[in-house]
């Protein structure tokens, strides 16, 4: 009787959903302490104290008609300002308020910008491997998802494989630099290689491509890496980003779309992301996180606690056997295992009650994906078992 | 280049946007007191203080991953309860948490739930006057709206114009009490009725029909009204609920849906509805507004002010000669113009620097729609305007 849309949807989620399960009844079996749970991506890093500080004050002495009322549906002007402002400052764009739109998460801001851009029919590149969702982001517009592979080994962009991909019905690229779930930063190369087939072929069908970048990870990242912002290199660059990971407030669902004034379309384009916002029910960004983000546009993520577990994390793995890119962002380590069947390999695992998620969840078998934004007594309590699986899968002798 | 669907929506979105255009310019050449703005569903009267004690608290004594952490997609387990148990003591009602989804607002609410049961094609009928983004929403998900009129004189559910309209491809109903824009609350009977035209169709179609109850206003009421809890009177009913306007939030986007286990398919339904909230880039509602409306769901809304407008209002019109329903709910009054072109009639009442929303943006020709959620300072200044307005098309007369 309900959506047949939806029935696909659900019935595609119940893998991950009974890894959850699995991962409740373990548990409740060995003690939750005892459960060494690398599902999930949500931070165990507490917000910095300038975000509580904020909502405390704005509370306080805020009038509740602004902190808690409508405003556009695209955010507060100040809001707006503010980030545009950081945006500037940082990169060295110009961006002006009116190229911001405040969003509910970057799944919201993907959500605006692929319904505002999209047409029954028309394509969205996504590069392999990639998070699970954008698939049906692009399906609940009707768009068709083509995959395409990272280059093999160190997983940057691959610009023959895209070259061949695009057709005359791509209406865009989806783009994830730190990338979940690899932990691989695009390189400026890459960025450059990709802008470069993106042009040539916009010339030759005579169409726009947007690269639709993804951002949640862009402020964690480990050592002097740099990530290059995407608008600088190609003007049809849509960016899409959450202050979910960088200042840990996944629940609160706040983040920001960038719609550059340069970009084709833009006043059209501007104006369908503004109204998408609202028919599509979000209305605005939470008002009362608008206001709080807004003085912590300039906060710095501290990465020392992931940058530790991933340290600790990847020299222990190599050390064992495992084959993994050293992550230079994000959380998450993107791992070879050692049979081809990822979906096997995961239960292996859980006999040490280790939980990962299997490759294919990110349309890629053969690897597993591990997230370390958990305890360090976490990982240093599962260390034995991974060790102990390698063993039994003979990754020392390799 | 971009969504023909989107450039339709955005299209029909210039009118509102005009006019509140109109507004800021009226406000910047008379000065913005002087400018006596009906136009905007924005509550005037601050939220009750135990919203913002709760999240002072809540920032100040819970642990900030769980404060600002992700949580189910459905909400948080014990929202989803203590929101079930308040329905089930003010309602009579027997809901539990697994009845209960934490929802972006009642619009993010509507989404979740059309996209949930919608197929291409499928009808959702919906009773003029209406709040225009239905329309869109239903749209969102490849459905049609088929529009029936409420009854002539009191907006009442006309059972007849219902019977006539419900097909086997009908597979909901928007009810919307107490209702935008007319302030009627459907009555007990009005109630029973549709809920046997339903009952009568699903049986010879073989079909299910829901009823989708959008209840922002539910709190809203004056005097001894008292406004149906649908669920009790019809198996197959969802409900939409916000806080926005009970407890002036509307900035925050916090309700929830209800999806009652009698309801048909409502395993799956509820499944959908969780895995739709996620998709359509939601997630989940925003953790900290979860958990502060989690200690308010039993504060009282204090509608004190708005019947005071109401009753300025209404008396003050109806004795300049206007003709309208005296509204039993919400903050909105439906006056009927006295030429049929309403939009018309809205421009001429900007020369008393009125601004009311002309009834065709509700579906309906003939009346506008005065929301009186403003200071009632205002109201009072605006009376000789609306007087002379009445004098001027000779209303005093009829």
């Amino acid at each position: 009787m309900i959506s047949q849309k939806m029935l696909n949807m659900t019935k595609n989620n119940s893998a991950i959903r009974a890894m959850f399960e699995e991962g409740n009844r373990m548990a409740v079996k060995f003690g939750r302490e005892n459960v060494y749970d690398f599902s999930l991506g949500n931070p165990n890093f507490p917000a910095p104290p300038q975000v509580n500080e904020a909502i405390l004050d704005i509370v306080q002495n805020t009038d509740s008609l602004v902190v808690h009322g409508y405003m556009s549906n695209s955010g507060f002007d100040s809001t707006k300002k503010a980030v545009a402002d950081s945006l500037n400052r940082r990169f060295g764009t110009s961006f002006g308020p009116n190229n911001i739109l405040m969003t509910v998460g970057a799944a919201g801001g993907l959500n605006v910008v692929l319904k505002s851009i999209l047409n029954p029919g028309d394509e969205v590149i996504a590069i392999r491997p990639y998070f699970v969702d954008y698939r049906n982001y692009v399906t609940n517009y009707d768009g068709t998802v083509v995959e395409v592979n990272a280059r093999e080994g160190d997983f940057q962009i691959d610009g023959d494989e895209i070259e061949r991909a695009v057709t005359p019905k791509t209406k865009a690229i989806i783009v994830n630099s730190p990338n979940n779930p690899t932990g691989v930063v695009y390189t400026e190369q890459s960025i450059q290689t990709l802008a470069a087939v993106l042009e040539k072929k916009q010339k030759e069908y005579g169409t726009s491509i947007y690269i639709v970048s993804d951002e949640p990870y862009r402020d964690l990242v480990y050592g002097q890496i740099e990530v290059p912002y995407l608008t600088k290199y190609y003007r049809n660059t849509l960016v899409c980003f959450s202050w979910s990971k960088s200042l840990s407030l996944p629940g609160e669902r706040i983040g920001y779309a960038v719609i550059p004034s340069e970009c084709d379309d833009y006043e059209a384009l501007y104006a369908a992301c503004v109204v998408a916002t609202r028919v599509s029910g979000f209305i605005n960004a939470p008002s009362l996180l608008q206001l709080a983000v807004e003085r912590c546009v300039d906060v710095e993520t501290d990465v020392s606690f992931y940058d530790g577990n991933r340290r600790l994390l990847y020299d222990s793995l190599t050390s064992f056997g495992y084959t993994c890119v050293r992550p230079d962002g994000a959380f998450y380590m993107w791992i070879k295992t050692p049979i081809e069947d990822d979906r096997q390999f995961c239960e292996y695992a859980k006999k040490y009650r280790i939980l990962a998620v299997p490759g294919s969840a990110f349309a890629s078998g053969g690897y597993m994906r591990i997230a370390y934004c958990v305890s360090t007594s976490m990982i240093e309590k599962s260390l034995p078992g991974f060790e102990a699986l390698a063993k039994e899968f003979g990754l020392k002798e390799n």
